[in-house]
């Protein structure tokens, strides 16, 4: 299991548009082979940053299943016109979980 | 309730030591006023890359209190040694929990 972690940068003022909008692609991840989870985090410290979190199988779940299917697209046209800059994605493993 | 986001970056043939320090540390977060819980990610996608994620109180437990403590200069002295650039702190809330 590994986490894609993608920043996300909007326009302030269309934060509660953007939040309804994810809310509204959920279904597209839900239903999506290899998906296990979502949630959206929002910086206190940067007006109008994100970072998604969503749980995959792998990698591949994420870069080549997803991003190939009609789900990332349907995704892509939900929120893309709020980003401000190319989303920045990594993907990371747990190494430790402290407690 | 926060999370704080640390972005890390250390010399990726030093991991296995890096850690073992955070592992060491683990009791300064444990027993600091407002902390409840810490995890590591490592990136898959960039070696020697990390985020440390732990969560708090609020922002005011992370900078005033715990940095504030001799704990964050434990922390410091068992894992600052190890970054090659200052680590990136962000502080996040969630703002949708999709699944």
């Amino acid at each position: 299991m590994i986490k894609e972690i993608a920043q996300l940068q909007i326009e302030p003022d269309q934060a509660i548009q953007f939040e309804a909008a994810v809310v509204e692609a959920i279904p597209h991840f839900r239903d999506a082979k290899g998906c296990h989870g979502l949630s959206l985090e929002r910086s206190v410290d940067v007006p109008g940053a994100y970072m998604l979190v969503v749980r995959w199988d792998s990698v591949d779940a994420h870069m080549i299943d997803f991003r190939g299917s009609p789900a990332f697209a349907a995704w892509r046209e939900l929120v893309g016109v709020f980003f401000t800059a190319a989303p920045q994605v990594d993907h990371v493993e747990q190494a430790i979980d402290g407690f």
